[in-house]
């Protein structure tokens, strides 16, 4: 990698000799590269989902080629959340989570959004912290079900075991 | 109830009028009844998917036949780390929660239980509060497909739209 890219030093300095990072690391190298900006850091619970969106070998890490991937998310992201909290105060009301889900491309009824809402809320409003953890969610948990659903019926198959292995981690 | 009963002043101190508790509620009734002991007390993550566990009408919120229902367990799983936690350092080994999962009834394969064991270290250990939000996580999610396991085969049908509204809040 070209040793003027930033991303891969904030990215080496913290995986060390394995060339991965596990949850904490990820967090620490996420709080020096600061991109949470004003926001608050993300919290090890975030981080650990994080890394179990990308982790498709199932080794609790993340290499460096997940590592952008996850921050293009997250740029992403940021810039969606940004763009509802326009007085900066670091949450956004409900309605504006639901609006988000849906500008994302996520087709999701009525009681499926609402219960989402719910649980990513903190005395009625959702910091940037549970915002991603809930992007993150809602992407890893249609990722798991779409590399399932072969024939896009919206309909998919899980013995109990698979289930718990898709779900657990996220 | 009785007025006597220990576990109604703390629900009903907290709950207010409507007689529910939402997840900060749920925590700040849980560590004023100081079920952790001497462990950290519970997270407002570790909370919300309490609540998620036994939130069958998906207020989000939980009554006090739920919270009892809750406590039964709480006590279960506190008792059950202690166990193994002989030395009250607060947290125990991979093995060890692996062993526990087992003797609760839960049969996972290998790769299952070494995912599920990785995503709730913190270094190498579990602490009481993950060790819990696991116990939970299982409960739930093994509720959850056993409630749709109808002919009990181990193998159970989702929907896009009813596969998150299980697995988001959880
Ligand atoms: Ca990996
Ligand atoms: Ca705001
Ligand atoms: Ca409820």
């Amino acid at each position: 990698y070209p040793a003027g890219d930033p991303m891969w030093s904030y990215f080496t300095a913290v995986a060390g000799q394995d060339g991965e990072v596990d949850a904490e690391e990820l967090q620490r190298c996420l709080t020096q590269a600061g991109i949470h900006g004003t926001y608050t850091p993300f919290s090890l619970e975030t981080c650990r989902i994080m890394i179990a969106m990308l982790d498709r070998d199932h080794t609790g890490k993340m290499g460096f080629n997940e590592f952008k991937e996850l921050w293009a998310a997250l740029s992403a992201w940021k810039q969606n959340f940004c763009t509802f909290d326009r007085d900066g105060s670091g949450s956004v009301e409900p309605h504006e989570l639901n609006q988000a889900i849906l500008s994302m491309g996520y087709r999701l009824n009525a009681p499926t959004l609402n219960s989402i809402v719910k649980r990513y809320s903190k005395s009625g409003r959702i910091f940037f912290d549970d915002y991603v953890a809930c992007c993150v969610k809602l992407r890893a948990l249609t990722d798991v079900f779409r590399r399932r659903d072969n024939m896009q019926q919206g309909m998919v198959n899980f013995i109990y075991d698979d289930f718990l292995q898709c779900t657990m981690a996220i």
